[in-house]
């Protein structure tokens, strides 16, 4: 416990098991991880917030044999074993077309689609940036299953955006491996910058 | 509770606090949020994970009149009136030369930044995607704080980079009004869409 838990609401416990405990995980045992356990993922992590509620994240459970080797073809060497040996790996991707959704979910702003409709460009850094916070909460939610996340972005995008997603229409964003963790645990976790180094007051 | 709270090893409380009962605000009280809550919400979003251990997010935090208004100026009209009545405004951006501190923050891999040195657009995708991770990491930490955020990219970013961040090095990402919520609550929450609609097993 550090000096600064006591300084929130959340409890200690919590704060260990979302982010100080909590570790990105390479190795995983066999244990499966069921739809049940992604549903129940999502159905807490949906309420977090994106603008004008867009919600442009996509997931794709590769749970066949044959998509996680169609997957593996475009990832770096060094994520290809892991994710082949994980118990699910999700593809998580982006709807560029999320704003035709928009009337829908965003109803008090009518004219919300309207910005979007025309710009492609303006559409596609709303969904990285919106599916990107979408995605965190994701992983936050696979902690707070009780579960180990392996988030890569170590991929050759354009090709996984052929393989997946030929029409366009959504595009890769980050890959997750999800189970239980094996072995004798991670490496070190990687230096943090300070508060000071991060932060300036105007 | 809904029926799937009890499937994540998460307590109710903090799902609730975090996730379910907590709400994008609006409207704040007075109430001063100290730079001692900002640093322990950063002491524990810090360990989120991003790619490489890049840690691209930086926060300016707006505490002068004058700050706040030179933002002001960029937001969108209905962001206008309820961040200068905020009791904190934090403007996020990312260090667009965060490639610079790779070999110090992922030395396992001293090819690291190469990767980035040459390839600007690249660079610039890699600080938006783990930035918004960030992003949502910090929001999630201001939940955990007891507070409300206030999460908004409704504004000029060309404006507020010009503004703010003249060299280039940085992007502004959000702006996140943060303090204790005010009044009668915010508007009933936008839907969110269901698992079935997000999600595909291949």
């Amino acid at each position: 416990m550090t000096h600064t838990t006591h300084r929130l609401v959340l409890e200690a416990r919590a704060q260990d098991l979302l982010f100080r405990q909590a570790r990105t995980v390479d190795r995983f045992t066999d244990e499966p991880v069921p739809d049940e356990t992604v549903r129940a993922i999502h159905d807490l992590v949906r309420h977090g917030p994106t603008a004008f509620n867009q919600q442009p994240l996509r997931m794709c459970l590769l749970r066949s044999q044959e998509s996680r080797s169609r997957l593996a073809g475009h990832l770096s060497r060094s994520n290809r074993e892991k994710t082949l040996a994980a118990p699910l790996t999700v593809l998580l991707a982006v709807d560029n077309e999320f704003h035709r959704r928009l009337p829908d979910q965003f109803p008090q702003f009518p004219g919300a689609m309207d910005l979007f409709s025309e710009k492609r460009m303006v559409r596609e850094r709303s969904a990285l940036l919106n599916g990107a916070l979408q995605a965190a909460y994701f992983i936050i939610g696979i902690r707070a299953a009780g579960l180990a996340a392996g988030p890569m972005s170590g991929f050759d995008e354009d090709g996984v955006n052929r393989e997946f997603f030929p029409d366009g229409k959504w595009s890769a964003l980050l890959v997750v491996n999800i189970g239980r963790p094996a072995g004798t645990g991670p490496r070190p976790r990687g230096p943090r910058l300070a508060y000071d180094e991060v932060s300036t007051t105007l």
